[in-house]
């Protein structure tokens, strides 16, 4: 099974937090073992999460570097590694998700509406999910849908203190340890 | 081919700005004819989304609505319709989506931390993107991505002054007419 985790690219504090909050939420869902928020450093964002990881389960790493170069050159030490960057401007997801399935480790990248050229050179993939202007969480979770094949859908979540039980209409969840 | 548009709930204005963007380009870039926004009216997300349009191509509404009711209502008038809530209490997105594509005409609700009970009612489906919380954006994103089969990623927006030729590295644009 492939292994996914996401970068966060140019997060402002404030300004970004409810976006980067999303796509913390949904990298977590939909399967990525963790995130890391390059940009301001914002330590509310880290525990807004991890309380949701401890209450809905799991594992999931909040981390924070000044440097994605550096994160990039880590990443890089992993066995069968790629890095994925999401980018309007990028080859369609339809046509690179065949060879991005192959790897082991995925590194997703997203970003904010500036990133910097040196991010698409040192980047394997640069990955489009559709061409149009939208949003990077909108991305992050097609993405991934489409790395898993739909099986992050049926994911468990080991240790929640709360799970919901699926119903028809209305609402039923389960409290306890 | 089915057909889709969004309504968003709960809009609260300056504070659900971005959110509420996002979930409007999401609906126009993954296929859906409209959005309409309930709760503050809120010009400046239209005119926004407008000018994306212009640019980008496609038509896509926007509208204003202070009852989801009449929305719900106005809706049910259409031939072969069915009104889908996401809502991580729903039934999985992955057991819902036969049935959903079998209708003609689909109204994708989505909202914020409160809804009130009585839209679970009125819904034809109550549909969760994982049981996890995550977002609305990234929500309707893979439902939308799912109604269409993927065929919504090769979508062509007609008029559009603007157009991006898909690049390895770097970046394509076409401009003009």
């Amino acid at each position: 099974m492939v292994r996914a985790s996401v970068l966060r690219y140019g997060h402002r504090s404030v300004r970004d937090y409810r976006v980067t909050s999303h796509c913390a939420l949904v990298a977590r869902a939909f399967g990525a073992e963790g995130i890391t928020i390059c940009g301001e450093e914002d330590e509310s964002i880290r525990r807004s999460i991890e309380k949701v990881s401890e209450k809905w389960g799991g594992t999931f790493s909040v981390g924070f570097s000044d440097s994605w170069k550096n994160e990039f050159k880590k990443f890089r030490k992993r066995r069968n590694s790629a890095i994925v960057h999401l980018t309007m401007y990028g080859i369609p997801l339809q046509k690179a998700i065949g060879k991005i399935r192959k790897f082991g480790n995925i590194m997703a990248v997203i970003g904010s509406q500036k990133v910097e050229g040196a991010v698409y050179g040192d980047s394997d993939f640069n990955v489009s999910v559709t061409q149009q202007p939208h949003s990077e969480i909108a991305a992050l979770a097609v993405f991934l849908h489409e790395l898993f094949g739909g099986k992050e859908l049926e994911r468990k979540f080991p240790n929640a203190k709360i799970r919901i039980i699926p119903k028809e209409k209305g609402k039923k969840v389960l409290k306890g340890e």
